[in-house]
């Protein structure tokens, strides 16, 4: 779509149908369900209370005349037919679980703009050419069952299906086992093949992250989400009475940690700010304060858009690490590793004129944080849409955000898929 | 007393009388009481186990014929009468308790070492002036009770013991209660006030370092014991997504941590090897990998023998700690300090001169650990005598010392008793 077409004023239309009371009103109901009485969630994947969130999104589907499908996976599709009987749908959504002190409209947001935004085309009487679908993926966070973005991964490799099914919670209870009674409660969904033939996706979200606040822009047109690598770096030296020991006869563990750290962050060192680079676990053993560090085990979390660099720079880990080691031993062990994405093309042109046409503020934006949208730009042209969370706390219960900017983002997704599926 | 003095023959005699396989004996039999079955023993202070190495050492001690004793904080002293009925007695001891996963050697050693040496002296028909006494101190590791040292800091300082008595394990046991039943298991010995006069202490352990095996010598005589502070450092910063929150935007508690230890490496950065820096504990949390950390908890022990460095270092710590906090807030807490002691005089002359007379290879060494001698150093002429431990490893149940080391630390040890009790 070129800015100023004249396809510009179906998203217009649907822009100002979108019902800003009826969203907050779908948050609120969801934001019960789970409710940890301060303000958060705690819903995990397949849980009792992630399957009353899948009750609900399916009734409101069936209130809007919406069919309601399912796959092997367990994820959630709200069919709205399009009128070219053989095109492949425009899916929109994201997913309904959330970590255990989680917030309100992570995933959630996603998930209930795309019903309003099919509300607002259904109030209009538009019709759209391709099917619309509302998407409820399953086990985004990642929380209960590891990894994350379950659901939209069996989606985009059936192939997978087998050993995501077979992955279990730390109750030993596998992802096949709850699914059993989370199909059960929806009935009305009918099962249907994973990896359908798809024609777009576009996920709104929150943005997890301070720079649409701190810009002050309304919506975030997202670039693509970072590659990451992650790893674990486990190292071994010798338990000393740290009164008795020379410096010179230690094979502190902990020093040894802190020199890795330290070359880590030069490797990582960026003024750009591009790089993410973070060391969130750091276990000491035996943890005593007067005994010598026999052992630490420490996480590297890295991240960067651009594939050459995170491939280069995760490459050098093991290295750096075995430079600082000292008179210790190290074991560098890569434990998960998810490429970069760009989103490039037509769902990202989209975004990006609609949100012109609305005479919202906006700003490119790289996702630095993991997305269903990663998995389906595998299988279709993909795209994202942010929106400002207060002073970017995410993953936690005080996550807030605005209900104008939550109505501008489903203004702007509204406007997306209409022009997408062919008003 | 001077070297090659008269008075060396007496000394030498009761060097002589030692005996290595009575002594082994002794260990092997106390090393059954709390045996883990790896090598080690686990006999906290005042349990069950500790108490049966009470009864053992009151019989044993009954069985030579001497007198046993104990006080309000539960030390047991075994007396051999001297001529002169008016002097106060020389000690000599070391403790029982374990730490729960200790070795048979630190502690008992000391304590045994004492008994045999006794036993020499009977053995020779040695007289001396003043009483002997074995001493074994209530609780010194501090594995059960914090603090630790906790029998002799009450025996130096009485108007400690109502504080001391109210110390409570983890499980809510206090030391007064724990010290029924140690009480009621040795009724032979008779309660005598804390305090008491004390002509001289003298303290055998296992060196619980490396430095005499790798210097190949086999007695060390102790200069004294490093002053130790210890700090608590609470860092506090902000949890945020570690792939959506920008370097410039982070308040990780655990980056600060890293630049504070940092600085206080430089500040205890000392070539001649004399100042002992440690950080042996550090927690993060929330710990996860994908979360910039938003607090870190860690220690500081540090040593040094000299007054005036131990003052100074310390009182640098919290500066440096709040000049690297970054974008966090810190709080830095002294949790304990104890002063360095120097052991000069009569005993550690003594010590010097009976290794001389014995033509046993010997050092001056400083002890970096804390010991009972602490506290007796409070009120009298006090020294210590250290052996090789196998790769100075110690509060292990590895912890081994070759014989010969343990009967040359005895006949030491008889030798200086001889000398300062008069034979």
């Amino acid at each position: 779509m070129s800015r100023g077409s004249a396809a510009a004023e179906p998203a217009r239309a649907a822009a100002r149908a979108v019902s800003a009371a009826r969203l907050q009103e779908r948050l609120e109901a969801m934001a019960e369900i789970g409710a940890t009485g301060r303000g958060g969630v705690n819903r995990q994947a397949l849980t009792p209370e992630d399957v009353k969130a899948r009750q609900l999104i399916v009734r409101w589907g069936l209130e809007l005349g919406l069919e309601p499908f399912t796959d092997e996976i367990g994820n959630i599709f709200l069919r709205r037919a399009g009128t070219d009987a053989g095109s492949p749908p425009v899916l929109a959504g994201s997913h309904l679980d959330s970590q255990p002190t989680g917030g309100r409209f992570d995933g959630t947001y996603g998930v209930l703009a795309a019903l309003e935004a099919v509300q607002a085309l259904d109030a209009l009487g538009i019709k759209t050419a391709a099917p619309l679908e509302v998407a409820a993926w399953t086990n985004e966070e990642g929380a209960r069952f590891s990894p994350g973005c379950l659901g939209s991964k069996a989606f985009a490799a059936p192939g997978r299906l087998p050993a995501l099914l077979a992955v279990k919670d730390l109750d030993g209870v596998s992802v096949a086992d709850a699914l059993i009674a989370a199909r059960r409660a929806v009935p009305e969904a009918r099962l249907r093949p994973l990896g359908i033939p798809v024609k777009a996706y576009v996920e709104a979200h929150i943005e997890q992250g301070p720079v649409l606040e701190s810009k002050g822009k309304t919506i975030g047109v997202v670039t693509g989400i970072a590659g990451r690598r992650s790893f674990r770096v486990e190292i071994r030296g010798e338990e000393a009475h740290a009164g008795t020991t020379p410096p010179s006869r230690r094979r502190d563990a902990l020093v040894s940690a802190l020199r890795m750290i330290a070359g880590l962050e030069r490797l990582m060192a960026d003024p750009s700010e591009t790089v993410r680079f973070t060391v969130g676990r750091l276990v000491v053993s035996p943890n005593a304060p007067s005994v010598v560090p026999g052992a630490v085990l420490f996480t590297v979390d890295f991240r960067h858009p651009e594939e050459s660099v995170w491939r280069r720079l995760g490459e050098q880990i093991e290295a750096v690490c075995e430079a600082n080691a000292g008179p210790c031993t190290v074991i560098v062990t890569e434990v998960s590793t998810t490429r970069p994405i760009a989103f490039t093309g037509i769902v990202r042109d989209t975004i990006e004129a609609v949100t012109e046409h609305l005479a919202l503020s906006w700003m490119p934006i790289l996702s630095g944080a993991g997305h269903d949208a990663e998995n389906l730009a595998l299988l279709c042209p993909t795209g994202m849409i942010f929106v400002p969370c207060e002073r970017g706390i995410s993953h936690n219960e005080s996550e807030n955000a605005a209900p104008a900017d939550l109505t501008a983002g489903t203004q702007v997704l509204a406007g997306v898929l209409a022009e997408l599926a062919g008003a």
